[in-house]
């Protein structure tokens, strides 16, 4: 018998500096792109602060990401540039249907884009890192930045397996998904994507699940959040808006009353911007009941929502309740779901809506992050963690957000406490945040 | 990003002709080598005809696997010798801690061996395929044969499924066996050794199957039957004898009263070659009942016995009240339980028979072909058959098996009539025969 080693490869895999995570600009989510051609436009001197929060404070980052690999990751992905054929797709490419979704000078401005400095410290066993600059270059960092801790979390968790326990993991880790895909089979009208980037075991891994969705479930996967993924697996890209655009728009207001009309103002600046599909929009930057109770009438034209922190059933009903009292058929709506979903609520909220309402789901983390119970070792650290990466200031002042949960609020107590004056507590209601 | 690919291997993997199931005379079951000594010495003339024999008549194996592919291979397989380096390791290696197992004038006799012909034919859906010529050359054609059709239908089973089902397949199989192991770890004094080479999936899969249970079982995992792997993975090369030696002594017996002798004349042989743990007695041959009734004393003295047919718990039992009888303590002595073991019977037996007497388990088919419930594209022809490759002449006159189990029986029916008349039939219980 035998045994051909490519050597050049082998030499490689043992010699190498640096095994890259970001490789690319577009392996971000493709709402970034849409907010950056906004922001850039609306807000181009306007500087915002990104910082990371750990909320799964149990897992002690600082002590489990060595600095200088964390550091040698984030320098690298400073030297990324946007590739050529990377331009000219988002040039080329339609995106929700529509061509020349990016303006020529957008086009232009993103070749020469880099991302920004970023500050990083070492508090209580956690990382500090911040992003200070203009808001139309830090907003670039909260994808990349949380897909570096992610990997290297990983990479950390993994690193003392031997072959064998790797091959087991990854063996366990794609027979769950396939379950989970045989699963997600059984209902004939779902309309699901990827949004897994931010907390993606790695990009290896997020590239195999796309391709496992696309393979199981067919026309029923329409895309992923993956710029990157969706160029070159020949996807749709998915993706709207973020809580990034309330919450500076409201940290920018002047006074309460000005405050209290932010969440709409933004919705009428996207509306300038995109339309058909891209109309989703996010109700609970402040709260769902208080956004729902101001809301212009125009705002029941718009495609959809996205709940993302109340309990999807109820945020549902909610919405529901809300466009049939402003006279719109819920049938020609569309809820898009994607706060922690998973096989179950999926399928719950499906079974629960189907027929009522059009319906979409965002899978994050529990399809690209879920190894749960898959260690041969069970050495642990390869559970996900609730990693955000948030606005936190915008020109100096503080930014909020208030959430339908207040275990996802982030801000000062001070502020929050009078974002809580201006909408109003009503519907927010604790539930532990997992993921 | 950049994609290395290595172009000689991938123009060599599109275009060789020819991928072989058997490259090492080696790649065989144990017992074939220690039984082949001693045929070599005491049958050096007699004549043996093998046959593959499918209790699956369902599968019509003739219509699955290629005709020219089958003689392919079982050409390729005549074309192989014993490598200096694996006659150098038979010499040199102690087998059941005995040095010099193996005399020198074998291994010069095996320098020079090469497989007997073949003759194969389709019959109604099957192939006969017939080893006829010298014992001590055609026994050896049993475990290639077996491997070789098992390979090219696994083979043919898959050909269909693009590169994605077959990652989910395989990451399934190995999420499915390491299961198993992580449920036999739970028996802290399992003693259990690979004895699947017959009936796996391929080659490339049993090694990735003993390589999990010496990964996962530690020294619970005392070895496997396959010299090759064992000899590779430096593993105990494990086995003793097998129904050959009584079906052939038994077909040459002169009379009925020769004949009712046969089953502990081998015996006599066996342990003029052989001592220690390999003086294990498979008692099944002629129904164990019959076999425990005549046996000399002096088999109890032996080591122990491999029950093949009957079920496990009723075959020890059976066995532990004979050594008792005749004045043994069962708790020195082994059962090796090897008929269709799959991880609940074996935790059944562990526990039934714990601290009563030794006990070993050889794991065959539900070890390294069990991909039940793992085909992504769930076409079928992946679940294992009943296959076997039996002696059923020797020197002109018919073999026979009457086994503890009908089903297991071989032979010609006037046969099998006279030897059921010579040892009798109490104790027989159809079951069904599933690997």
């Amino acid at each position: 018998m035998t045994t051909v080693t490519d050597i050049a490869t082998r030499t490689y895999n043992h010699s190498f500096r640096l095994d890259p995570i970001v490789r690319s600009l577009l392996d971000t989510d493709f709402y970034k792109l849409l907010m950056l051609q906004m922001i850039r436009r609306l807000h181009p001197e306007t500087r915002a602060t990104f910082a990371l929060i750990n909320r799964t404070k149990t897992v002690r980052l600082a002590e489990v990401i060595d600095e200088a690999e964390l550091r040698a990751q984030l320098d690298h992905a400073r030297t990324v540039r946007f590739a050529k054929k990377e331009l000219i797709w988002l040039a080329g490419n339609s995106f929700y249907g529509e061509a020349r979704m990016f303006a020529p000078d957008f086009l232009a401005w993103l070749a020469d884009f880099r991302l920004p400095e970023y500050e990083l410290r070492r508090v209580a066993g956690q990382y500090e890192l911040t992003f200070a600059g203009l808001w139309c270059e830090t907003t670039m960092w909260e994808i990349p930045a949380l897909a570096i801790i992610n990997e290297l979390r990983s990479r950390a968790a993994t690193r003392d397996h031997d072959r064998f326990a790797l091959d087991v993991l990854y063996a366990r880790g794609k027979a769950k998904l396939w379950d989970k895909v045989e699963r997600l089979r059984q209902l004939p009208e779902l309309v699901i994507s990827d949004f897994g980037t931010r907390r993606r075991h790695g990009f290896l891994w997020q590239r195999w699940c796309v391709e496992a969705l696309k393979e199981g479930l067919g026309d029923r996967f329409i895309g992923t959040s993956n710029v990157l993924l969706a160029m070159d697996a020949d996807l749709e890209a998915i993706g709207t808006n973020a809580h990034e655009l309330p919450m500076v728009e409201a940290a920018l207001s002047r006074d309460d009353a000005d405050l209290a009309g932010a969440p709409y103002r933004v919705l009428e600046q996207w509306r300038g911007h995109y339309g058909g599909n891209l109309l989703i929009a996010l109700p609970d930057a402040y709260g769902t009941a208080a956004f729902l109770r101001a809301a212009p009438d125009w705002v029941a034209d718009w495609t959809g929502f996205r709940p993302d922190s109340a309990p999807p059933i109820e945020a549902g009903e909610q919405i529901i309740r809300w466009w049939q009292k402003h006279g719109r058929d819920p049938r020609t709506k569309l809820l898009i779901f994607s706060d922690g979903m998973d096989v179950d609520s999926i399928e719950r909220v499906y079974r629960h809506f189907h027929g009522r309402v059009r319906m979409s789901f965002g899978w994050g983390t529990n399809l690209t992050n879920d190894f749960r119970g898959c260690d041969p070792d069970g050495a642990g650290g390869l559970e996900p963690i609730s990693l955000v990466c948030k606005v936190t200031e915008a020109d100096g002042h503080p930014a909020v957000k208030l959430s339908d949960n207040p275990a996802k609020a982030t801000g000062a107590p001070a502020e929050i406490e009078r974002y809580l004056r201006v909408f109003g507590a009503d519907g927010r209601i604790a539930q532990p945040v997992r993921v």
